[in-house]
Formats: C-alpha cells, sequence, structure tokens
C-alpha cells in the first residue's frame, strides 16, 4: 500500500498547486481493487504538514485498516461510489470556487464548448437537495447516494464529475491523478460557462455533433489525441 | 508579552499572504484576558519593513502601555468589540476585495452553502449606515458600536465576522490565528456567493437543515471533523 | 531547423508563462517559408518534461517529415491558414478563459478601447458553427476553412487572431513570438470587453477615428510607438 | 538627474509588480520643479531588459535633454499637467484591466466606500471623448488637454487619478511612487466597484460625511492615520 498511499498523498497536495482548496478544504482517495482497500486523506490535517505516511486506509465498509489518523469526514461519500462504480479508481472533493457557486446556484453546468466536451460528455449535472432526513441520517453516505441517484447508469468515466447541491464539486477518474485532472478542467468550464452566460444569457448549448466528435476524438474507440 | 507580539506579528503578516491587502489596508489584534491588555498592529507601517517588536500594546480603554509607534487607528473599535464580547481573543480588519464589494452593495452575504454554513451559522450581517453625528463624532469607537448593535446577543464565534456599511469587513475568532482564518473564510465566501448571484438570481438559501449539519459538524458539541 | 524548433518550443513554452494554458490545451506552430516547412507542437505532451527535440516538422501538405511524435491534432487548422495567408509566420492557438467564454457566447470581441486598438483593428471575429458535416469530416481542416471563410481578403496581420464558434481562440503573427504576443492581447481584450460590457451593457464601439489613430500609431506606414 | 532617473526606473518596475501592466502597455515619469526637466521611460522598451540609464530626460516643452531613446509616446499628456499642476511630481498610465474596463464603458468609478475615499474625494472622473479633429492633430497633447478640462480647477492631488474615455487611467502623484501608489489603488476600486455594482445595481454612493471623515482622517489638515 506504500505506493498507493504515495500517489494519494501527491493528488493531496496537487490541490492547493492548482488552486483548488483553501485550507484543508479538499480531499483525494484511491483504491486497490485487488485488495478492496481505499487509501483517504485523515479529516482535517493542514497540507504544510501532511505526509505521504498519514494517509488512512480503510476498507469497503469503512473499516479503519491502517493509519494513526481519523479519515476525511467525506469518507463515506467516496466509499459509496466505488462500491457502485467498478471502474472508478479515484475521486476528489474541493470546494473550488467557480464549481462550488454552481452547486450554490443550484443548476448543472452547462456543456457550452470544446472544452467542456473534451472532458465531459453533457452537462455537468447538478443533485437534486438532501431532504431534512438524509441530512440528519447518515449524511455523508447519503451524499454518495445522491450522486449515485443522479448518474444511474451513465459511465462516470463519460461524467467525470457532478455538483453536489449547495455544497460543491465531486470529480473522478481511472486513478488519482485523473480524478484531480478532473477536478481542475471542472472549474476551469466552471468558470468559463459563469463569463459566457454572463457575455450572452441566450447562448446555447454546443452542437450535439461537435460534441460527440471532441469527445470521442480523446475518449472514443478512435481517439486520436495524443501520442498512442 | 513577547508571545502574544509576535502572533500578532504573524497573524497581520499572514494578510499579505492570503491576498487580503493592498499595502497597509489591514490590521490584526490579540487580547491577553488575564492582563487586559491587546496587542495590536501599529498605524500605517508597511509591511515590508514591519517587525513583531513594532506592535503597540494598550489597556482595554485605549491607554498605550508599551510600544514606540501610534497604535492602529482603528483600535478603538477593536476594543469595542472585546469589551462586550469576553470570548473573543482575536479581531481582524481588511479591505478584501469581495467582502468589501458586499460593505459597498450594502448587503448582507447570504449564506448559500455549506462552504459558509462551515464557518458562519447564518448570514454574515451588513451594518447599519452610520449617521453623521456618530462619524463626525468618536468614529473609530462608533464603529464598534454598531458592529455590537448589528450581533447583539448572538454568539460572536458563531457569526465570527460582519461587513459594516460602506466600508469592508471585520472578522475575529479565539486567537488572533482563528480570526485570520475567518477573514479568509469570508473573503472566499463573499466572492462565490457574488458569482452564484451571477449565475442564478433567484438562488434560495441554504436549506437550514443543511446549515445546521455543517455549522455542528464542525462547531457543536458532537463535532466529528478533524482529529480528536 | 535546430533554430525553428528551438522558437517554437521556447513559444510553446511562453503558453503557460502567461497563464493561456491549462494542462496540454494549447499549441504554436511557425512556418520556415523558403523551404515549405512548418514546426508544430506534438499531440498531448506534457509541458513539464516538453523539449525544443520533440517538436515535429510537417510540410505544408501535413507530410510529418521529422520528428519522433504525432503533430498536434490541429495541425490541419494551421497549414490552411499557412497555404491561405503567405505573410504568416507563427500560429497560435489556445483554451485561454475570456477569450474561449466568448467563443462559447459566440460573439465577436468587440472593439471597445486603444487596448485592442493597438493590435486588432476593428472586432475580433467569431466564426459561424460548423456543419454536422464539416465536423464529421475533415474537422480540423475544415475548421481552418471557416477561419479563412470570416477572414476573407483581410490583411491577417491586421486581425490577428479569431474566435472559433464554441471552440476557442487563434491568433497569428510575423512569427511565433509574435503570435504569442498576440494571444496574450486577445484574452486581456476578452477579459475588459467582458467587465466593460458588465458594467455599461450600452456602452459604444470604440470611436472609428480613434481607432485609426492607435491601431497606425504602432502599425501603419507613419508609425511612432517604440524605437526606430 | 541620476537619483531621479533611479526613482523612475524604480517605479516603472512597480508597475508589472503591482499586476498593472502587460508587455510595455505603462509608463511613468517625475518632474525636478527647480531644473524644469521630467523623467520619463523610453518607448516600446522591454521591462525585462530596461536599465535606470534608459530613462529619458526632457525638458518641460518635450525637447529630449538627455537619453539614447526616444520618450514614451504619451510623453506630451504628461507635459501637459505638469505644466498646469504645479503640485504634481510624478505621473503614471497604465491599461490596467479593471480601470479601463470603466474607461471603455465610458462611466466615471463611482466613490462606493472608505477605500475609494482613502484616497479620491469624490467619483474617479471619465473624460468626454475627443473629437476627430483633437485626434487627427496632436493626439497625445490633446488628451492632456482633455484631462486638464475635465479636472479644471479641482485640486489633482484630491482627485489623484482620472480614466480617458476608451482609452485608460492616468494618476499621478507628489512623486513617482505616490502616483504608482495611486494607479494600485484605482485598480483596486476599480475591481470592487463593478463587483458592488453587479451585486447590487440599485446600490447608493458613498455618504457624504463619511467620505469627509476618510479622505481628512487621511489628508485633511488633521489628518491622523499613520506615524507623525
Amino acid at each position: 500500500m506504500q505506493q498507493l498511499k504515495q500517489q494519494v498523498f501527491d493528488a493531496n497536495m496537487a490541490l492547493p498547486h492548482y488552486g483548488l482548496v483553501t485550507f484543508t478544504w479538499g480531499n483525494v482517495s484511491a483504491v486497490d481493487r485487488e485488495r478492496g482497500l481505499v487509501v483517504i486523506k485523515p479529516s482535517g490535517v493542514p497540507y504544510e504538514t501532511m505526509q505521504a505516511e498519514d494517509m488512512v486506509v480503510v476498507d469497503l465498509q469503512g473499516n479503519i485498516v491502517e493509519g494513526r489518523y481519523r479519515p476525511s469526514s467525506d469518507t463515506p461519500t467516496h466509499l459509496e461510489l466505488y462500491r457502485r462504480y467498478p471502474h472508478l479508481g479515484g475521486i476528489v472533493h474541493t470546494h473550488s470556487t467557480h464549481a462550488t457557486a454552481w452547486a450554490q446556484a443550484g443548476l448543472s453546468i452547462p456543456a457550452l464548448g470544446t472544452t467542456h466536451a473534451d472532458y465531459f460528455f453533457g452537462d455537468i449535472p447538478c443533485t437534486r437537495a438532501l431532504t431534512a432526513a438524509e441530512v440528519a441520517g447518515e449524511y455523508e453516505l447519503n451524499t454518495g447516494k445522491v450522486i449515485v441517484e443522479t448518474l444511474g447508469d451513465t459511465n462516470p468515466l463519460h461524467t467525470p464529475g457532478i455538483v453536489v447541491y449547495q455544497h460543491g464539486p465531486f470529480s473522478w477518474g481511472k486513478d488519482a491523478v485523473d480524478a484531480v485532472h478532473n477536478a481542475v478542467v471542472m472549474e476551469e468550464v466552471a468558470k468559463m460557462a459563469w463569463i459566457a452566460c454572463g457575455i450572452n444569457p441566450r447562448l446555447r448549448h454546443i452542437d450535439g455533433y461537435l460534441m460527440d466528435k471532441h469527445f470521442s476524438r480523446k475518449h472514443g474507440p478512435n481517439a486520436y489525441y495524443g501520442q498512442k
């Protein structure tokens, strides 16, 4: 697990590097599918002093397997997503400024251009509000459940992020690095969409055939972007 | 007092680090409740050359006890708050961009999401305008009084900041570090609220039960965020 | 070609320096008119590890002449512009935030002030949408064609940039350095225009005689800005 | 003049430090009133390579007295202001983002809060448009004249900046350092005013008695801000 701890640590440290977090407002996890174990950031430990060995190891039911700290309070949200979607390798939660603003606005981040379509197939959805009972109960688990409810049977790697109503963004990917990458993209397209809608409130969604082209150029079976 | 001077100096130096001040537009103080003494930044001294020994010590009535400089011109505002609220340990004043814009807009910063609710229980209030007589009189003292009038019997650690009408933000905490922390949060939620209201002018305040959950998760008797 | 490779490499590295690109979302090329060869960034190689020798050399028909990587997927767009406009020496494509927002808004960036007129004579046009057939066909080539269709017989050095509908900005110049310079200007005037239109939605275009003056002060036969 | 050259050089280098200029879009000058000589930045020389000895010395009529470069093309604007207002010691021109946006919007920057009133007594005015004849004639001189026309007999140190219609900001002060200081303030209050007007389009100007208090607290005969 040492290697995965290092990866998760590095991915957590990338969040302040990319300007996605203030203080400790973020966390990254990754899963080892063979062993069924998840490595996640400890709760409320400052980035300035955090080390790779501080990462916490839990099983998919949330039992602590290794680590001297308590895991992130958002751990049950991460675990619900790993249990439901077997292709997820890493998950990120932040309160990045512009993506969080869309969450507060209660709106999906609309697909307006190719920057968005290079990574996200369609809008980045906003969940419904949790009910009072869901918040009073197992809140973090229920946050995971409302994400699952919103995504449904969508391939989560084709919609590698979501905004939770009045809360903020979660993103994911095939591993921790990819999940952070998608968190950066999400914040950037959230900013672009805010500005674009301000410039022209009557703008249109990206043409469907242009979205298909850009997404499949990078992600489809016939992808031709980058090096083989 | 040497230790408290160092703390207050460090807290003042954190303001430019976090991008909260331009030039000398900010000040931090802290109180030693046992001795009844307040340490505060000197007035108009540049951050580039300021040192810990330049901090000024005053008593709660504003008499200079130690220091070769004049204390911040905002000292009477700080003292009024320390006298009224015995649990305050540190106070910060800045002209940080987005919080000041809300002060200029004359509006409270609305509680729109969990980022806000993790620190502030309810809106961050905007004071009423000072009257001409209040401004012509003991202006800085009266600024403290209008903050007290606005907060009333609220626990100030549950509303650790305010915007003064047409002026800017004050924040506070259990010590100087905590007060600076809250100043950073306030600026960030002020920015998010501006953007969110731009995206969706008809957005709703955060659901009350979600606000309760997030605030108590971090601050209530049953807090479970961070390490014990 | 070693010298041109170095120039193109340096120009590509200038994009993150100026804050114009996230990850690998940008590319710069330059042409050697005597030999009829174009040097361009490889596709999807991270800026952190890219070196001058990684640049790819292609002829004006797109045949790879030198290089171990595949050229940028946008190469056919660059080539179409070089073929049509013999005075172009360098081309840049980015997804810079504000220029891309105008592309997503589907609007030309209006000429509102002298900052704009110092570099761009008139609005920075937005192309029409590509048709489904154009996207399904030779997409990157057709992107070049719609830029040519929009510019027509305009001197491209007098309109050294464009936004492609729902995509993002392309800019160009007499060489790679000049093209990057114009990409920086375009992003800055895109930001200013967004803010200015927000402040005053009924603002007017720059007076024609003021635009003429500023453009010719820097670019006309009687230019007197800078050193001779 | 060596000392003044160094001051003007340092003040010019402060512009990129404070984020006020892109490339060479800015210039600072200062005047030696005893000798009647003005030191100003050369035209179009990059900040990266510029040195103190590159500063140009001209007399108040614009004759070059010393220096191997041509002076800034905006020199006649600076000279007109020095001739008209004997208390000006330094002048700055930039195309800083938010102040330029107000110039493009064609509106004065309204006095909305104490941040503004600490430096500017009343709105930061926007000039009228220059006429076609004024632009076709001695354009830079006429830019100075329209600034003088707008300021009239106002004490320019009480209104230490202006925005020229569809162009950008000029600011000034008792020396070059003070002029740069005011340029930074102007950009910051321009940004705050944009945001505040976006938050509340029906906001009010700062109360007159509050503006008087803040301006005189720093600048009046009974100023008590800072150290004596």
